[in-house]
């Protein structure tokens, strides 16, 4: 195993250790945890030999800055929050093995024609208020101002908890790269599905990312009790969510090729044993590569609810939270980094990404390009989730050549 | 309205004012506001002259002793736990009706032939640890010890908060009133159901109360990532939580002459909307009048429940937690208590009680009777929950005269 790798891995597991909970990975976007990673993202950065900051929304940025003021920047970027119970290598791979690129220039002084930048968002899953790339979205200048009033699980508002980062909410979407100065944004990530596994390859080019839609839907019925309201006058919120539900997962199968829907968060009240629900509220997360049959399959499903809580005399509140159309990887990044590829990994191949990830948003400003690599079994949030130390060390090959090709060329203003 | 109606309407609303939460009725067992309540039931008792104490379990109890220490025992009680957002006259209405019922005989010194007891039962929702009867169970000498391992939604375990209680462990089960020493039981409550306001009358008989099966469920399937794990292959646990739900409202509904059911308290893991739910567990509440009935009902839903688990690759846990029969009222008192309704209140009809009440465990020890009160729509478990202070008052006449003539008589060594 040679240094870089050694250090990666390294890097890795202490990130793997902030949690906020004992028993297993879980770093939310905001908690004690959070704040701890970024403090050693920091350090990291700086050991490397980059300029580094923080932002109102808490992204850790490090930068190594091209002596011609006028280059362009490039950006390699992954997010460092975590989903409950979740792996190690989702999102801090990506981060860690951009300051090590940065580190290897830094190290040999090289002159680059463009500034390198490095960044660690502070939020891409969205477990915490349910918007996924919070991150993101501010160095995109995308960020929603309406998000700020949104709650997490206890009522705490992403304001209350943002005044704590520096900057201000009124330059939210202001200071940030304009597009025409983006030279490109690279993610190396992991897989998180089987295909890898499957064709017994270490790392692949990324065609593009599924269209996404999350949307919050909510269920008021009349709670009352279990005892004595009889069954035929019930408007139970919860058996209008679990037909939805059933529904959902139908309209997913019917169409395995082309789509993915989950309900994977659910809440009752007043959840007790006893009582009837009387209201519920729960996520649905729809993704497809088609943004016309997303739409459409979305379409589905809110007339579908709605007649279930037209039958069930239930409420029904329909809040879409995120709708991103799919993006496609740029073809000139993804040239050269197939150059890259083959010359350190016996094969080439070329898939789209079902999950969603930062450059989705990035892609708003920047030509975007990703490298998928590796995990065991296409396993992910689960602390099962394993990269190997030999496709470690393949990614960080085949990145810092593709950066490094990159900075030879000289033509970036 | 007399002096009695007005210092129970008092009391009513200053226990209903003692809540953990700022918006609405909420009194766990064990909390900050309970044991608050336990302090004013005290007072209220020792006002009213009586003896007072309390337990392990954090039972209230107050007794005017006869001055034959052979004399046989009576109880008046209820529950002073509430369910979430509740109504306040769900329980406390029985208890402070004992109350006042002890204050008039301590008043004009009577003579009793029996030791008279006002107790409030600590639990009986159930809804801190999804056990019902808590309190009245030990009052009853029927107290689970493996009921003392469970833990609330936050891991603190029922043994845990008990120790700060008075009493021992190992006396749980003992120094209770043996059967042959009860004279018998009587739960004045609020009927939380239609029959009163149909009938249009304020008070009746209850005949007895549904056998009642309690089961905790858990589904446990494979957490993965929203976006890329194909539909074919999941193993989502709140789908097949969704699937048995919506059988068990079918089951009551095709059944809900005698039957209902009812899965109130759900939980999923992680819980997060981009995460595949791994593992749901939920409640479930099953009640008939006839107890072979619902046994019958109960082995359908787990097959049901068996039958979904396999088809899914999903492991079940079923984990009954309590199962009562039903519950007969005694004869002998339900004809005293019917001369005492046709004193004081123009119609007399008997219905039995769809709700689970304290009646339940007393009946393993003593012959207990029961008086429902009509409440505003039959609407109960919520804070519309409402009883005119003309029925408190007929309530309280009929309930002192039974207790009254009970006393003329005697007979009880």
């Amino acid at each position: 195993m040679n240094k870089e790798t050694s250090r990666i891995l390294k890097r890795i597991d202490a990130l793997g250790e902030i949690s906020d909970d004992k028993q297993c990975l879980s770093r939310f976007y905001g908690t004690k945890s959070h704040k701890k990673a970024r403090k050693k993202l920091l350090k990291w950065m700086a050991k490397a030999g980059m300029q580094t900051s923080t932002d109102i929304v808490g992204n850790v940025k490090g930068v190594l800055k091209s002596s011609n003021p006028n280059a362009k920047h490039f950006m390699i970027g992954s997010h460092y929050d975590s989903v409950f119970n979740a792996g190690k290598y989702d999102g801090p791979l990506g981060i860690i093995l951009g300051i090590e690129i940065a580190h290897a220039f830094s190290k040999q002084n090289t002159e680059l024609p463009f500034h390198l930048h490095v960044c660690a968002f502070a939020d891409e899953e969205g477990c915490r208020f349910n918007i996924a790339y919070l991150g993101s979205s501010l160095i995109a200048g995308n960020f929603n101002k309406n998000w700020l009033k949104k709650e997490d699980d206890y009522g705490y508002s992403l304001s209350r908890l943002m005044k704590k980062n520096k900057g201000d909410f009124k330059d939210i979407n202001k200071n940030i790269i304009p597009p025409e100065s983006w030279l490109g944004y690279f993610e190396p990530h992991i897989e998180q599905g089987p295909v890898l596994c499957d064709e017994n390859t270490a790392v692949c080019l990324v065609s593009g990312i599924a269209a996404q839609n999350r949307v919050n839907i909510t269920w008021k019925g009349i709670s009352g009790h279990a005892g004595t309201y009889p069954m035929d006058l019930r408007n139970d919120a919860l058996c209008a969510a679990s037909e939805f539900i059933l529904g959902v997962e139908n309209l997913g199968k019917q169409n395995k090729e082309k789509l993915v829907t989950t309900v994977g968060k659910i809440k009752s009240e007043p959840n007790v044993s006893n009582v009837i629900p009387g209201l519920v509220s729960h996520s649905l997360d729809l993704r497809s590569p088609n943004n016309k049959f997303l739409e459409n399959i979305t379409k589905t499903l809110y007339y579908k609810a709605l007649k279930i809580a037209e039958e069930r005399h239930i409420e029904l509140q329909w809040e879409i939270m995120q709708s991103n159309p799919s993006v496609t990887c740029n073809n000139q990044l993804k040239e050269a980094l197939a150059t890259s590829i083959k010359k350190y990994n016996k094969k080439l191949i070329e898939i789209p990404s079902g999950a969603g990830h930062d450059a989705v948003m990035l892609s708003n400003v920047a030509p975007v390009s990703m490298l998928f690599i590796r995990c065991k079994e296409g396993i992910s949030h689960n602390p099962e989730e394993y990269v190997s130390p030999e496709d470690i060390e393949t990614s960080f090959k085949v990145s810092f050549d593709f950066i490094n090709e990159l900075a030879k060329k000289n033509e970036y203003e």
